[in-house]
């Protein structure tokens, strides 16, 4: 099953889709909802992000190829991507598919895609084991993990070079059955295909992770984790459109708009 | 006002304290909230946590004397606490006043407190400037920022550190009216005085956090801003009891359970 949030007047409502049509939800997508009875086209409607997460976790470096790039462009350490530790991202950052990734007049030419499978958590966890980590997966969705790689290599934290705003596209929509061994991401610039990679390679896959994590931590309905990316990207510019494909899933589309000096 | 959640049955629900009663609200504290006409004891009900924050931001080393311990704890560069960057927590490790904190019996001995002043945002802004920050401020609660001090030096994030589930105490209630220039944090260990100091002596102050982290991103209504903590602490032990207080707000008060090893 397919679950998007989409505006409806001046409110968010639960959606599934169906084909080309939406059919309204009331109540939880995770705990029980129920149709409305109220129906749209999926083309007429503006597409919010498919979930708010609870908490916003992010695993980082994961695939090998990236993990080389990165320990070039901001000067950490390939030989030892090891630990899973997993980090956290911010909601401000989030825009929904189709919205625009606004880069500040500030930022270096420097600002890369990230295409990545998201995991979203339907129930409750702690002390996860390999049999029961995927029961409290509930679906997937699509994240592009916009990063300016100078403030990535600068700051302290990743508050600037990852959570700006409008650096965390994620949707489409959630879908409940994908066949993740056979996934490919495939990202596209001005619709020339960059990189098309098995989604499941990871270095750490979504059950250790999800084993790992929960020795220390609780999952809960709502929260989402972002798995990684492969590969490397151009620098993005004024214009460019971005769109991350998974098999199974489904297109995350976003323009994008880089402000200029004021000055 | 003083703004708390608290356990009415199977719920949480919002009420504001005057004396020892609480008056239950319905609606949004930060855009509005009536009163039901139920009225509570304070003493006889279970506070929740006072808000469930959007997204959860801590500013990290931000006291001269806890910068400097730091630095020898976990290795960090005490002469460069400059850029105001904004770091993050993790919802899943939030607990109420007087609920307990868990200590996992594989962290070390290395357990600490953090008493913390918490920014609670109550109107969404960007682009801030000396003169509007106040403005998206709704009132203050305390926080208490538990730390593993060797999984802040191993791991690659914060996230066993200071995110394992139970580190993060946070209440008891919101205060909007306080005196941030004469504020004082006392901290007490089983009721002995560890610490006070001027809540409001901070390297970067409330102000310039907000117009620094503003410039990037939007802050929302229940967005909290943890602020740091002075001075360092003793290792936490199973049976103890912390408490933050901070004059004109409240006190937060959590015992401390350290788990035993299953082997």
């Amino acid at each position: 099953m397919r679950f998007v949030r989409f505006r409806k007047g001046d409110e968010t409502v639960h959606g599934l889709v169906e084909g080309l049509k939406i059919y309204e939800l009331q109540g939880s997508i995770f705990s029980g909802a129920e149709q409305t009875g109220a129906v749209f086209d999926l083309d007429e409607v503006e597409l919010d992000i498919p979930v708010v997460p609870r908490t916003f976790y992010a695993a980082g470096l994961n695939y090998k190829t990236h993990l080389e790039k990165m320990s070039v462009a901001v000067g950490m350490d390939a030989s030892a991507p090891g630990a899973p530790d997993i980090g956290y991202r911010a909601n401000n950052a989030l825009i929904a598919h189709e919205c625009p990734i606004i880069i500040p007049s500030d930022a270096t030419d420097q600002v890369h895609y990230e295409g990545e499978l998201v995991v979203v958590i339907g129930k409750q966890g702690k002390h996860l084991t390999p049999e029961t980590a995927m029961d409290v997966v509930f679906g997937y969705t699509i994240g592009n993990d916009i990063s300016e790689r100078s403030w990535q290599k600068s700051d302290k934290t990743m508050w600037r070079s990852k959570n700006t705003d409008t650096f965390k596209p994620m949707g489409p929509w959630i879908e409940t059955d994908v066949d993740l061994e056979g996934m490919t991401t495939t990202v596209r610039l001005n619709g020339q295909e960059q990189i098309c990679f098995q989604t499941n390679d990871m270095i750490t896959g979504i059950v250790p992770y999800l084993v790992h994590m929960t020795k220390y931590l609780t999952l809960y309905p709502g929260d989402v984790i972002w798995m990684g990316t492969e590969g490397e990207s151009p620098n993005l510019q004024d214009g460019d459109v971005v769109e991350v494909e998974l098999s199974g899933i489904g297109t995350l589309r976003n323009p994008v708009i880089r402000l200029e000096d004021a000055s």
